[in-house]
């Protein structure tokens, strides 16, 4: 019985009409820790990758895209299982620590683990050298074909992406993400309670289902966009992101160097374009 | 000449009405680290503890806050100095690395700084640890007098946000936390692209102020709550935790063990008591 993303706890609601006890149900919230090893029959040890505040749910995934995004493995065949650990199997511990087991030959510098995107010790620290860092670590920023997306289409995306929000829809309080094709029909979607998370699940999905690159991919976001979420989307080779919310200036600073479109504010009427790819035209 | 929190940028809106070519103000995103040491006269060496994406301004306060809602220092005497680095001071490295100098009996244990809040190799991984280390860390937790809060006041305090964030006003994409007396006086407000960020901000001055801990405040957040705003809330002593949006599993969790009231979807005419402190009368 795994853990569950939706949790009921009591609430005292405070109306004009007067107080009530009752239940609401909250987006669970625990961590998940990220291990990497080489299997049980190769045991060259395992390094602690990354701790994070996740939904449960779809873990796996999260951990597949999670190693991909951040440049850790290179492709899906990097890893031969994913499993959670066993060590700690206490019932609060039990599916919170993942483990990936790496293929024989894949070289994994652990040393260089401990560092992130937004900084190297040769980069210095500024949103320029944030975004050198995930060129050196991209494979699918390269040209691609011309591609029509006719507006009307656009804005039929947040519906599709709320219709399918079944736990923004119970809480009121989570991320979402949704990969679409070029027609506009919604493929996969991907909830939590950060919007990182939510957004290495979907990618994590999408590996799973040999859809990397996602050059004929739209993406939407459910809030903002961040620098982190266009890096993410940018090595996974997406060309299109959509957001409800705004972007930073940093998201669009990224777009651009990666040939991204970014459109910002997506609603059934409107939108704006922060970033325009050379190879997509917005009709 | 600083950086700046908003940034202007060229923008196309499509609108059902046609398209325009015009400008549009964004949240700046840039890295900042902060580092630790010992200061230039007792060189024992520096230790980089964090790399955060954050809206320039307020920087030294958001170091400070960092470093105390994490529980690297004990209150703001352990700080002798906080300054810009100038060891890579191109133009866009300028105002991204900051170094804190530690008093000279400050003892800190640089081999524990890689660790985190969530996990510790002692503890295992869940909520439930993840609580119980903030605990090892929390000075402030203790019972405190009684507090008579009136439901017309916290109703107040969304609005009284709202009018003080500029940031928020000029791009629609900023998360706020202000700090309130219990009277319902606004005494600080900080914004950022990061909630943490943020909250870090706000602590960090009211550090500067002598206000910590904020036994007699309430905290107001403009977003959702999470577990890592509960704990450095509970870091800081604040007993009265109000979000506009809604709380994960954890934070009601760890507002729960820690004795803060915490409110969820505050607005104009209502709310939700998702954890009471035992000292805390809302009336």
């Amino acid at each position: 019985m795994g853990k569950t993303p939706v949790i009921t706890v009591p609430v005292q609601k405070i109306m004009a009409s007067g107080s009530q006890h009752t239940t609401d149900l909250l987006a669970a919230e625990e961590p998940l820790e990220i291990r990497v090893g080489y299997g049980p029959a190769h045991d060259r040890g395992q390094k602690s990758i990354s701790v994070t505040m996740r939904t449960p749910g779809n873990d796996f995934e999260l951990a597949l895209g999670f190693l991909f995004t951040e440049g850790i493995i290179e492709q899906a065949s990097d890893i031969t299982q994913i499993r959670y650990c066993t060590e700690l199997n206490t019932k609060e511990n039990l599916e919170n620590i993942v483990r990936a087991e790496l293929g024989e030959t894949v070289q994994i510098d652990f040393d260089k683990l401990s560092r992130n995107f937004y900084t190297t010790s040769s980069c210095g620290v500024c949103g320029k050298a944030s975004i050198e860092s995930v060129k050196t670590h991209c494979r699918y920023f390269s040209g691609n074909k011309l591609l029509n997306l006719p507006a009307i289409l656009l804005h039929s995306l947040p519906g599709q992406l709320r219709g399918q929000q079944t736990l923004f829809e119970h809480t009121g309080g989570i991320h979402a993400c949704a990969l679409f094709d070029t027609k506009g029909n919604l493929l996969l979607m991907r909830e939590d309670v950060g919007r990182h998370n939510a957004l290495d699940k979907l990618i994590g999905a999408a590996i799973g289902k040999e859809l990397v690159p996602l050059n004929h991919h739209m993406l939407l976001l459910s809030g903002r966009a961040s620098f982190e979420l266009l890096q993410k989307a940018a090595m996974a080779g997406v060309r299109v992101v959509c957001a409800i919310g705004t972007p930073s200036s940093l998201a669009v600073q990224t777009a651009k160097e990666f040939d991204i479109t970014l459109i910002g504010f997506l609603r059934n009427d409107r939108f704006n374009i922060y970033s325009s790819s050379k190879t997509i035209i917005i009709c």
